[in-house]
C-alpha cells in the first residue's frame, strides 16, 4: 500500500512543462481508459471529455485561462465538459446501453429508468448543471490518482474562463460547458513547485472519527 | 499500465456489503492519506471527512439514507463534508501552514492569499458551497481509486438527505454540510451487482479529439 501513497506524494500542480516531452500512445489510451471507467451518478456519465491537441487552439484556450502556459506546453490538454441539460430520452438511451452490454430485457430496466427521469424532473436546470459539473469532478479526482501511478504530469485547473472555452470549443451547440482543465505531460526540470513540499491539513484536522 | 484498468474494472457500486469483514487499521491509514493527498482548488482543503464506525449512528443515517444498508453493513462509512464558509480567516490559516511546513516568509505569501481573498470576495455564499462541494468530489474520485487498487469495496452515494445528515451528525454547528457518502469494507459474496458487465459509453461517445 505504501507504494500508492508514493505516488500520490510525487504528484504535484506542474507549473512548468517540458514541451519537448509528448505522452506515448499508451498512456494515453491509460488516461481515457481510467476517466471513462470512473463512477458517475447512476453511471450516466453526463458529460464529455475534449483531449485538445491542435496548438493553434490550444493557444486561444491559453488566452482564456489567464495565459497559464500549461495549456500549450503540456503535451495534452483535457478539458471536461458537463451537459447542460439531461432529458428523458438520455435516460432511455442509456437504457439501452445497458440492456445491450447486460442482455437485460427492457422491460426489466423500467423502475431504473424512472427513478432516473423523476430526478431529472425534479431539478431545475441550474441543479442539473450542479450535478453533472459535480460528476467531472470525480473522474478527474481519478485521473490525477491514474497520473501519479504512471508517472505523468497534471495541473488541474479551475482557473479559465468557460464561457471562452465553450465559445472557442463550440461547446454550446452540444449542450456542454466546460467545468475543468487538466494539462498531462511531465513536468520540466525547472519547475521550481516540484521541489515545494506538500502542505496537507493533519489528520487531525481534517478527519473527525465518530 | 494493465493493473490500473484491471483494478478499476474490478470496481463496482457494491449492494451488499458482508457485515462481518472489517478493514485493517493498515486499509483505513491508507484511504485516509489518499483522501488527505487529494488535490483541491488553491490546495484549501475547504472540507472535513467523518469516518463513522458508531453502529446506532450509522442506523440513524440508513434512515437517512432511503434505507440503504451499505451505510450499516460496511466496515467503515466515509462522509465527506463541505465547508460551508470560507473566510479571509481561512486563508491566513492556510498562508499559515504554508509557512512552517516550506520554511516560507509570511510576506512572501501575500500575493496568494490575496488571491484567494479575492476570490471568496467575489462569491456569493451559494457560489462559495458550490465550490467547496465540488471539492469534496476530486477526494471521492481519487479514494475510489485507491479502494480499487487495494481491493477494497465502495459504494459512492449522493442518495441521502444532506439536511438530515447534517443535524444526525451535528455538521451545521461546524459551518459543514454533507455532499458524499461512501461506504468502504468487502462485498458480500451474495451481492448480485458484482457479476454485472460495467456499462460504460464507448470512447467515440465520450471523447472528442481535437
Amino acid at each position: 500500500m505504501q507504494n500508492i501513497i508514493d505516488d500520490l506524494n510525487w504528484r504535484y500542480a506542474t507549473k512548468k512543462f517540458d514541451p519537448s516531452k509528448k505522452l506515448s500512445d499508451e498512456q494515453v489510451s491509460t488516461l481515457k481508459e481510467s476517466i471513462r471507467l470512473s463512477a458517475s451518478s447512476y453511471g450516466l456519465q453526463a458529460y464529455k471529455i475534449l483531449i485538445v491537441e491542435d496548438p493553434a487552439l490550444r493557444e486561444k484556450l491559453m488566452e482564456a485561462s489567464f495565459g497559464q502556459r500549461p495549456v500549450v506546453d503540456a503535451s495534452h490538454l483535457i478539458v471536461f465538459c458537463a451537459y447542460t441539460s439531461v432529458k428523458e430520452e438520455d435516460a432511455k438511451t442509456y437504457m439501452q446501453l445497458i440492456s445491450e452490454t447486460r442482455g437485460t430485457e427492457m422491460k426489466n430496466l423500467e423502475a431504473f429508468q424512472n427513478g432516473i427521469i423523476n430526478s431529472i424532473n425534479n431539478k431545475s436546470d441550474e441543479d442539473i448543471l450542479a450535478w453533472t459539473s459535480k460528476q467531472t469532478y470525480i473522474a478527474l479526482g481519478q485521473l490525477l490518482h491514474t497520473c501519479a501511478s504512471i508517472r505523468v504530469d497534471s495541473l488541474p485547473m479551475e482557473g479559465f474562463n468557460p464561457k471562452a472555452y465553450n465559445e472557442i470549443l463550440g461547446l454550446d451547440a452540444l449542450n456542454l460547458t466546460a467545468t475543468l482543465a487538466c494539462p498531462v505531460g511531465f513536468r520540466h526540470e525547472e519547475d521550481p513547485a516540484q521541489f515545494n513540499k506538500k502542505v496537507r491539513k493533519s489528520n487531525e484536522d481534517l478527519f473527525d472519527l465518530r
